[in-house]
């Protein structure tokens, strides 16, 4: 670069640079509305002051017990107040947020707790149980805390550890935080499900998670004191970076143990939520609750969606409840969101099914995202916008992942050539909004979770009696998907639905047990390879 | 810095790393909401593909007239359709904008444009006369563009220089422009008043202005397609960043040539205006407007203002005519405002003399403003939050100017210790929020006890027949200073100096009363600031 006046002797210093962080927009809130209700947790209401204390309390507790820069503090929680602290203490102590998905086998968990090089976790005392056998399948030995929630009063385990108030009450509520060294610091790191191999370990950094939580603010028009319900798991990319948006605008959490649908009805009406996030199911839920449960709440919500396009039956119904639905698209490398389906205004005076058919439509870049396109992965060139031509969908921005951790191949590929290559298909409309055709071909989207096809194929591989295995995903009407697998036998081995489904829920989640299992001859291409989407139309056909 | 596991093999690269710059909003916008209304300006209605292809079309051009990174494009325009492609297209051909104050006279116009080293210069025609003095006085030999808006039809000058049309013509509208090399190069250099010695160039960089846009959009609950009208001039901090705030929500900028009150309210009813800004005086034409001039909004309008604290009665006139008012502070080194008087929403039950105490504060930072504190600047250390402890405002931060252009000896001054030396006197309350008692050179020093101007003119305020108030320091031969105050009456009130004197003895302390109290029209600069330094020239001569 040239050197101009305007680079002569104005340097960055510390009064015109910091570093960016999250972190900040809860200094700012607990400052300015120390008073405003920050979480709603059932019957405890916490203050922004409160919430703030609690945050820097945790922060101290954990420098307290040596962890320290770069230290992986792995939680397995519900969305619950200590989630929200975690997402702030945590950082605030120069740790790494590992959340865990809490539906996930525990010999997934040890591996991921093994690559993470989990130095302490804390566990809510439901999911103790599961904690407590990956614990045991792990090579580290982290330090437990458990997480005893009131709202929760079913079975738990790991009882000798320390429960997670006696945690924070070895804290200062007046701990002396810094922010991160460099807002390229590493502030959380998300597991993805790993459709090929073992899970990747995707690291956001503080720059990023700035930016996207004010680019939600900004996406959804969200004003002050918002009040978001919470549908959306926390461990779910960071909950779509919400946990620090709700900061930055002083708003309210509503937290949720449980997405019911009278709970969430029951919150709507009670708290004045505006904003709420979910996969289509969630939607399901709202629309579909008894009428019993259902009130006129007399306002507009908007409602977040992602993971699936929104049907159009599923758009009526929410439109007619009171709900404004968004379209948003990303993926954990990409912080969550980082697509948006922009509503052009005069499109609402559109008749429902092109509505629908426009809303389909994952859309354009949020503000904080550079760049966006679906490109030729062999060319890197720009496919047609045609509306017809299919690409690779890629993205270029701050709010793209630093990368996969302790995986430099991985992300080297991943970030290859300038864009971060997503694995998805998808073409661009003529007026620059793009569409998926394809989700990463191997994925199985259930409740908004992925699903691994090869994960459940190789499941269904330690069966003896399974010579070839293909699964795909299977529409499903309260899922979104399931899995569908067509299965070719071992000659002379013998096994039935019921027995392979038996033994899927041995080696894998419930969720990731195939709702059909299909016997007949695998269609392949000329060399071999297996034609995934000829398996596809045809569970497809099976569904209806 | 300790390197660990999150710092290995996790570098910035082009597809998870790009330089922050509000530049990228509009090219968003127009790939969004390509027809959506980008400029209204008298008749002309512009979209955000037009804008966006006449800004790149002008960086093509002034590439094409020899322009490069870190060159100074010099413009005195007025609130026109070409500042806003100026905020746009002098930054995507790399070069720096420097918006003169179109008030000033020409030799401080001669001085800025040789000290900006400008190379190209716009000039309204309207301010053509004053620049062709200035340009004569001047050493540099700026090319020289003249625009011709159709909205003025007086008298102009330059007349051998092209018009604005024709350097458009000589560009591409497709003109691919590159972001900035990095986020801290230069996007801006405006030159403060310069009340001791010569202006100063304060330098603004593209991470700044990105972030203070956004800033500006989160603090004023700005929702997407909000409609701005131009009431602040832009030359001011380029417009406190709202030029690039509306692209960032794809909203609409209504220009004004001149900020008169039946132009506003036309604005305001036949455009469907959200927002604007402007020092008190804009919201005394406002409200002062001819009854038939105002309308029936049948919605609330935002209206946020600085550079004095809005009294109670411009409040209460403000309310009923259905403006929300915010009291934002600032200045030039901060990008405009980086601190707002955040409301509460509880405060709105307050009686209006109360509600108006509090909305005098200036507040709190602003989100993308990391520290704000009212610091001894001697010691360093925070004054007690007590209201009472006078000390100076300092700022931290991301929206801290990047320095001061060609100066380095101020600019470490005005950095020096990490924090912004702002010169302003102020004293933190209890709730964290700040309130300024007065420029440091504004302070009153009568035998050896400060006097702040600000308490004495908010006396002054109270009375009822007052309408403006100034108060500076007068040579005392005993106390070494005095007060001294000039007074605007109300039309149609009446009141004299022993009255006021009276008055002023029932409200402060018998050694604040002013020792001359001077009936006359006060000078204001061309924003609206009232000229302290002219009165205090005034006072002198009186107390001769």
């Amino acid at each position: 670069m040239s050197e101009n006046a305007y680079d002569i002797g104005l340097p960055r210093t510390p009064a015109n640079f910091q570093p960016l962080t999250p972190i900040g927009f809860l200094e700012r809130a607990a400052s300015v509305f120390p008073d405003h209700t920050a979480i709603v947790h059932g019957a405890l209401r916490r203050s922004y002051a409160d919430f703030y204390a609690r945050a820097r309390q945790l922060a101290s507790a954990l420098t307290g017990r040596g962890l320290e820069r770069g230290d992986t503090v792995s939680v397995m929680l519900a969305n619950t107040p200590p989630m929200l602290e975690c997402h702030y203490g945590v950082p605030m102590c120069g740790a790494v947020l590992h959340s865990i998905n809490t539906r996930l086998d525990a010999a997934i968990i040890a591996f991921q707790l093994d690559h993470a090089m989990a130095k302490l976790v804390i566990v809510d005392r439901e999911f103790a149980p599961l904690m407590a056998e990956a614990l045991a399948l792990a090579t580290v030995s982290p330090q437990v805390i458990r997480y005893d929630d009131a709202e929760y009063s079913g079975p738990g385990a790991l009882e000798a550890a320390p429960e997670y108030e006696s945690l924070l009450a070895e804290g200062d509520p007046t701990f002396a935080w810094t922010p991160p060294e460099d807002e390229w610091d590493a502030i959380s790191i998300n597991y993805t499900s790993g459709t090929t191999g073992h899970p990747k370990g995707v690291v956001s950094h503080h720059r990023g998670a700035y930016l996207l939580a004010q680019g939600n603010a900004l996406t959804t028009s969200m004003a002050r004191h918002s009040v978001y319900l919470w549908t959306l798991p926390m461990f779910h990319c960071n909950g779509w970076c919400f946990p620090w948006t709700l900061s930055a605008v002083a708003g309210t959490h509503v937290c949720l143990r449980q997405v019911r649908s009278d709970a969430i009805w029951s919150a709507l009406a009670s708290e004045g939520v505006t904003h709420l996030c979910g996969a289509p199911i969630v939607m399901s839920l709202i629309h579909g609750a008894p009428e019993s449960e259902k009130r006129d709440l007399g306002r507009r919500v908007q409602f977040l969606t992602a993971a699936a396009p929104p049907p159009e039956s599923v758009l009526t119904s929410m439109d007619a409840a009171g709900f404004d639905v968004t379209h948003l698209y990303g993926l954990t490398e990409t912080y969550g969101p980082s697509v948006v389906n922009e509503w052009h205004e005069d499109w609402s005076d559109l008749p429902a099914p092109e509505r629908a058919r426009l809303k389909a439509r994952q859309g354009v870049r949020y503000l904080p995202l550079e760049g966006l396109d679906v490109l030729d992965p062999d060319s890197m060139t720009p496919v047609p916008r045609d509306g017809q031509t299919m690409g690779e969908v890629m993205f270029r921005g701050n709010v793209v992942m630093k990368g996969y951790f302790r995986n430099p191949q991985a992300t080297q590929e991943a970030l290859a050539g300038g864009w971060f290559h997503s694995g998805d298909l998808g073409v661009v409309h003529p007026d620059g909004y793009i569409q998926l055709k394809d989700r990463s071909k191997d994925i199985i989207i259930s409740g908004g979770e992925n699903i691994s096809s090869i994960e459940v194929e190789e499941a269904l591989y330690r069966h003896a009696a399974v010579a070839v295995a293909a699964v795909v995903a299977m529409p499903h009407a309260k899922w979104g998907e399931t899995p569908c697998a067509f299965v070719e036998l071992h000659a002379g081995q013998s096994a039935d639905e019921p027995a392979l489904r038996s033994w899927c829920r041995t080696h894998l989640a419930p969720y990731k047990v195939p709702g059909r299992i299909v016997f007949e001859t695998i269609p392949r291409t000329s060399t071999g390879k297996i034609q995934k989407f000829v398996l596809r139309e045809r569970a497809a056909a099976l569904a209806e």
